[in-house]
């Protein structure tokens, strides 16, 4: 047998999940289940390498991860032996063989998570576990104003939720787009507000302060020419709440 | 305060209701919800009549129901009383004040049920609540020829899910359709048959058992061209067996 480097591409509904990192032995987290089938399926000790963490709460549908594993099977056999073995709320949607330096976290280049926003009058039914309901008028414009000036390289400081960050917070956004979009199921109309940010890492909690700052611009609580001071002033007080985390996804990882 | 007919339009998701029916005391089912609910807003006895039942743990985007109620609230209004105290799975994508004659069930000329099955290689995660996976390369065309032969006006004793009923089971499907549908999310592809059945009214598990038979054929353990003999054989030991209740939704009503 041979050891070989495997790199996943993983779905899951975070709903019932203590987010993506381990926490010991009361697990209950997508990196803990991982591990947990793995190294029962293959009878050794498994560690999985997640791209990065997404919190408790919320879902993927491109988390990348890689494992070690000694083992004749083909990246086939092993994402149809996972998808067997996963509960139903995780699936494992790609699998390949890759160099044995490939590290899921370390050899990201960039990330791009998406949040939900179900802004029109009747609230989702089906999707209601992905997209937070806001039933407001929000002005989109002044968002996306706003929005541009946390495009770059900056220090995050003020939109980090681990306080005690001792790590650099710089990170560089290169792009959020807001996107209006309409579906119809059932004769009834949904009007949605997308949320895309990619950039080359993202701190705790950062995808889901942004958020909730720019609906704040959105609902006239804030200007868009605010921003600039809220970065300027590395304080997690100057800048607005946390959306909740049922809206959030980790949509792709660049490598 | 004078007395309206109010006709709503309803979407759920069934997973954890015991169908549309109320059932007495001990009552999880969406028209005992609507009714308590109701009853208790309008402080005055209200039932509520739906375009005919639904199965428990099957869906609904656009069933159709009807109560009358003393008030002075006009439409909207009701409507968004109604969402405010209903559970997030269901919602009430429309209402209108009708004559008072009108009967959702009555009064319903068609009906649209969707079953939807997913057939590709990875599970979906998100939707898995309301499609069925089967994993199978099924044969369309074939399931097309045997669908042909349902269309039209017959007695469906042999897909009555109700073995002591004893009114008619004579019943006009005006139209099957089973269309491929393929959608990606994050990089994966999925593979998604949907079934559509369109008639003046179903029977007890009816379109359940419909599709059941419809996959048997998919798969090869049955021939198009059995369809007539099981219709004719007016037993239901002749179809095939009953799909899970999860991958069907109620779609539309007309009036």
């Amino acid at each position: 047998m041979s050891s070989k480097n495997v790199r996943i591409t993983l779905q899951y509904e975070g709903s019932r999940y203590d987010g993506w990192q381990k926490q010991g032995n009361t697990d209950n987290t997508i990196q803990g289940r991982l591990e947990e089938m793995l190294s029962k399926l293959f009878e050794q000790t498994i560690e999985v390498n997640g791209s990065g963490r997404t919190d408790a709460g919320v879902h993927a549908v491109g988390q990348v991860a890689s494992f070690h594993v000694n083992t004749v099977l083909g990246p086939g056999k092993i994402m149809d032996m996972m998808n067997r073995y996963l509960p139903k709320d995780i699936a494992v949607t790609d699998a390949e063989i890759v160099d044995a330096r490939f590290h899921a976290r370390l050899n990201a280049r960039a990330k791009t998570y998406v949040y939900r926003v179900s802004t029109g009058f009747v609230r989702p039914v089906f999707e209601r576990r992905e997209v937070l309901y806001l039933p407001e008028s929000l002005d989109v414009e002044a968002m996306r104003k706003a929005a541009e000036a946390l495009v770059g390289e900056h220090d995050f400081t003020s939109f980090c939720g681990n306080r005690h960050m001792k790590k650099s917070c710089v990170r560089t956004i290169t792009g959020i787009t807001i996107d209006e979009v309409t579906t119809s199921l059932g004769g009834a109309e949904y009007e949605e507000l997308r949320f895309s940010f990619t950039g080359n890492g993202f701190l705790q909690n950062m995808v889901r302060i942004l958020v909730g700052t720019l609906l704040e611009v959105g609902e006239g609580k804030r200007k868009p020419s605010e921003m600039e001071g809220i970065l300027a002033a590395k304080d997690r007080e100057s800048a607005g709440t946390m959306a909740p985390a049922h809206g959030l996804t980790l949509w792709s990882v660049e490598y």
